[in-house]
């Protein structure tokens, strides 16, 4: 029992004995139910996953599907990037159907030498790539008043990450020449309801990328086939899907969904508008409400935590409901602007435990509780809830969402 | 036009004029073809990709396509992630159709105390994500003697990357006590064939992962669902899928998979066996064979590299069959035993162009040229070729799969 090789069962206990202890085999060849030599499925061309695996996005009942949303099932997340088929959506008029060989991106406005560009123009440019979070300015919402939502998918599944490819903004700008007085791009979308938001010429300068590529392939339509405005770090309303026209103005549009929607009603009745920064958020994916512990013993604590902001810093952990913080383990590398998944061994001992998950981003901005943001800007807003998230475990294991 | 916003026109010509000179405007407000008003589709629970988009996986057309190969669409490549749809395939006895609900995972042989894991026990283990490169250790075969492959895709086509999680084997061999006299462990998969192969434990104990997650979801059912075993930077062979069994050995298996195939004869009549690692690689993948380049002016010249020994370091690019070579720009983060997208400005001036890269890892390996390969190895085996590939483009923009 000296030899390294050879870990004592202490280990085995350190791990987290219930999750393996019941494995330990009376015939150790007793191997899995697959029928020997029964041929599989042939070579195909373009593959699905598992009959098995039904995780979906969950999206409440209306006669009006082609406007809401749809939620990610960041229950059944792993690592760091939501499948392009899970992606969360927010549609206003659905998702309409575009044959990438029509569709033209304009460039026009205060600009010295308007333009027309095909997807194939603008493919042939150079490139970027990054992986970076979206999220709807409205996600989490619910947690403003009600606390309605019974598990991560519909309180905290407004949130997506995905790996991008498209060209830099400014490039275009530069080829169109901004003329001097110009400020702000009006960017429209190729929705039914031509949705419409205004974006500072700075950030439009900055960052701002036209994406055509999602996760190694094409843009989802659902993700705004085939061509995506990319504002990191902004509200998921500001990402204009299908976007086919790029006006530089003087003037913010004051459209429809940054005035009467994605603005902040304050307390005191003057509504912030134009926040566009969604700001450092985490939540526990596992445990989380409507699961369950098969038992006690020890677990992977783990969920994502982003920041609008640059990267995440520090992950804290409360099992007893807010009184004592541990750090967790962060994923590496720690992007900017992206998913980072944390992650930490707890054993559950048949007590009840209440859960959260606090991020600090690189600016030291900490995730602040659901109290802090109430005490600043009041209930009368739906949007910008970056409150942390308690789950309670009951002593059966079983997971709620609650009001702590 | 001294004003920082409004950049001459010599941006534009610096850019590429040929890409973007056409869409210049009549009608600053002639925009794309999709009818206004028109409501489009739902918000859905499992999305997919647009019905314009057509890559796929590709195959030879056999009698007995569950065994065989298919070629991941690398000239349709964006980024630095394979969609799991996508992924290259190579099975020796079809898929197997498995209940994870039923699958376990059995570790035995010279260890203290096997076990019988079910894959719930493994997801509750601590787990890991990385991203990380496949590569078949006969991908680019045909390019030994043949050159056959008319594009990227068949002759460049078996090799992906992925986000995969899981858990290190390293802790499972804790668990069980590996046996001090034990050096091998056989993996086994649950597929017709019972595909074995010897993985020295060193490697187990070291970098080894069993992965349930792919890109963020289950592992898809053609890369292992439920429990593949990744040995990162080696062969793709070796990454035993639908991964049944582990066990602990003093030998190798000498399994038909690492003798017969996936051994390397050399000019002697000796064949090089158990070499895992697959060195540093790269691959132009615009332009590449079969393409055509639409006109003269400046396009992006992009593709992958990717090293089995870690990091890569630098990608140079030739556009004169070999005589000159400048650097590309490398996205970043560069990951360990991971796509590296290499990127760089080229002006296609009508003349004919024999282009190719060259990638250097972080330990200082250079990828050959295939004259190189062939006077150390010969033309006797068909696997681990990683020469440097060349395409001419013609001067009427076409692109071809030449020997250079």
């Amino acid at each position: 029992m000296k030899n390294s090789k050879r870990p004592s069962r202490r280990q085995l206990l350190k791990m987290g004995a219930a999750a393996v202890g019941g494995g330990l085999l009376a015939q150790p060849k007793a191997l899995a139910a697959e029928s020997p030599g029964k041929l599989g499925i042939p070579l195909g061309p373009y593959g699905e996953r598992s009959p098995y695996e039904k995780a979906v996005r969950w999206r409440r009942d209306t006669k009006t599907p082609e406007t809401g949303s749809s939620f990610s099932p960041l229950q059944d997340s792993v690592g760091t990037l939501t499948p392009s088929s899970l992606h969360y959506e927010r549609h206003h008029a659905g998702i309409p159907f575009i044959d990438p060989a029509q569709h033209r991106l304009v460039i026009h406005g205060m600009v010295d030498r308007p333009l027309s560009l095909a997807v194939a123009d603008i493919k042939r440019l150079p490139s970027i790539t990054r992986i970076m979070v979206l999220e709807c300015g409205g996600n989490s919402g619910s947690e403003w008043t009600a606390i309605t939502g019974p598990d991560v998918q519909r309180s905290y599944g407004l949130v997506s990450c995905s790996e991008w490819t498209g060209v830099s903004l400014s490039l275009l700008l530069k080829e169109v020449g901004v003329k001097p007085d110009a400020s702000w791009v009006i960017a429209e979308g190729a929705d039914a309801c031509r949705m419409e938001r205004s974006v500072p010429l700075a950030k439009a300068l900055d960052d701002a990328l036209i994406a055509y590529g999602q996760n190694g392939e094409a843009l989802r339509p659902a993700q705004g086939y085939p061509l995506r405005l990319l504002l990191p770090g902004w509200e998921g309303n500001t990402n204009v899907k299908w976007l086919h026209s790029l006006k530089l103005t003087d003037q913010a549009y004051m459209a429809r969904d940054e005035t009467a929607k994605y603005s902040d009603l304050m307390p005191d009745g003057k509504a912030r508008i134009f926040t566009y920064r969604m700001e450092a958020k985490s939540v526990i994916t596992f445990p989380s409400g409507g699961q369950k512990l098969p038992g006690t013993g020890l677990y992977e604590l783990t969920g994502l935590a982003w920041s609008g902001s640059g990267r995440i810093e520090r992950v804290e952990i409360t099992t007893d409901g807010g009184k004592s913080w541990v750090a967790a383990k962060l994923h590496e590398p720690r992007l900017p602007i992206a998913f980072t998944r944390f992650r930490l061994p707890w054993r559950f001992d048949g007590r009840e435990a209440v859960i959260a998950s606090r991020a600090t981003d690189e600016t030291g901005y900490v995730q602040p509780t659901r109290e802090e943001l109430i005490a600043v800007r009041g209930t009368n807003s739906g949007y910008h809830f970056n409150g942390m998230k308690f789950w309670k475990i009951q002593t059966d294991g079983t997971v709620r969402n609650v009001e702590v």
